[in-house]
């Protein structure tokens, strides 16, 4: 299969430039992520544009049941032409932060009446996403990881209750450092993430046996540096 | 900062080879999933592991409350130096899928009796780790798109109740076309999503008044060699 950008969107079959689109809710960029979330609002008959770049994804979709158009969203031409100012909420699912980003730009400039709803990649982007005054974020790996969590605690025999209760109390944690770092900086609320290095420091919330503490700021910096690009893994 | 390639992680400070390591679960790769992961772990006081081959994300989360050893996870002799054979569980939670595959054949091979948790990346993904015989895996957006889809039916006027049902509903599609697919391959139970081309299509569980078919077999293998892939969005 040829890259897309080799592609002439205008030669290709059965791909159509978005153009007068005025559905309720426009989903920009149709990868893992969008495809899911598509899911149950067509269940619930919610009718729904989608425009994405890569030409042969749009043009396998269109035989999946899907029409997809092609446009690039973070230009403001194809914003119009793909219905942003009508929509009640745009979905921005795009797998790259840059884009989301320019998009969520456009869009709060442009049509601020239109709600966003977007796809975010780590904290620092989710932040970014909060302080620009998108609607909704959610960092695209988080709730598999706690349900991933989840199901490595039942599996090491604790209760269901046991590990909901833990899950919450995760979930708790996360947020307010995520309150602390709008405030403080990437930097901020360190200590309420737990670290595998044996310590006594007590904590709110349930009270573990080892604590982690963050121990500098540059290091916390980098650390998130480090999470944002989210290197290659061993 | 440097690419991680160019760090010899000999000479690098705090950072220490994989050697003699024994905990009840091992986690192999450090990124953003994984450090959400190890949180409801070290919550419970569960004694973790963790290996990665990223030296400056070592190094700063080191800083950061945490003990993380260098190490290659799809080598062998890496694996036995991490307590592989020892760990009751492992959580592959690298974020290049041929790396998780190779761990994955390394350890059915060498340490049978070690549990594989496994970070998947798409349908593909999920298909192969079942068939290498995973006791679990799970896509690594798939949770966070299905919470995302139901935020957005809330805000749209759907009751709790009626979003629930919705996203309980998507995630029996899901499984059903997973089911499917581990027979008929990757092309199986197309049906089971829902596309946004109008169809007069009765479908189970839920009547949607839209219906998305997948046509023919060629047209969604290439959709799913897409998601797969999960080119740029627009």
């Amino acid at each position: 299969l040829m890259p897309a950008s080799t592609l002439n969107p205008e030669d290709a079959e059965g791909v159509d430039k978005a153009r007068n689109l005025r559905e309720r809710v426009l989903i920009i960029g149709f990868g893992r992520f969008a495809q899911v979330v598509s899911q149950p609002l067509l269940a619930r008959d919610v009718d729904v544009s989608i425009i994405d770049m890569d030409v042969e994804m749009i043009q396998a979709a269109g035989n999946f049941g899907f029409k997809v158009y092609y446009g690039d969203g973070t230009r403001l031409d194809v914003l119009r032409a793909s219905g942003a100012e009508k929509a009640e909420t745009i979905l921005v699912c795009v797998d790259k932060q840059a884009d989301a980003d320019k998009i969520v730009e456009l869009v709060k400039a442009e049509f601020p009446l239109t709600k966003l709803f977007v796809r975010a990649y780590d904290r620092g982007h989710a932040i970014r996403l909060v302080q620009a005054g998108v609607e909704y974020q959610l960092r695209e790996t988080f709730e598999s990881a706690l349900v991933f969590g989840y199901q490595v605690l039942i599996d090491l025999g604790f209760t269901h209750q046991q590990a909901e209760e833990t899950i919450e109390d995760v979930r708790r944690r996360d947020e307010e450092r995520l309150s602390i770092q709008m405030v403080e900086g990437i930097t901020g609320g360190r200590s309420l993430m737990r670290g595998n290095i044996r310590t006594t420091r007590p904590e709110p919330y349930i009270k573990p046996h080892r604590e982690g503490q963050a121990l500098n700021e540059e290091a916390a910096d980098a650390l998130e540096e480090e999470e944002e690009r989210e290197k290659t893994g061993a």
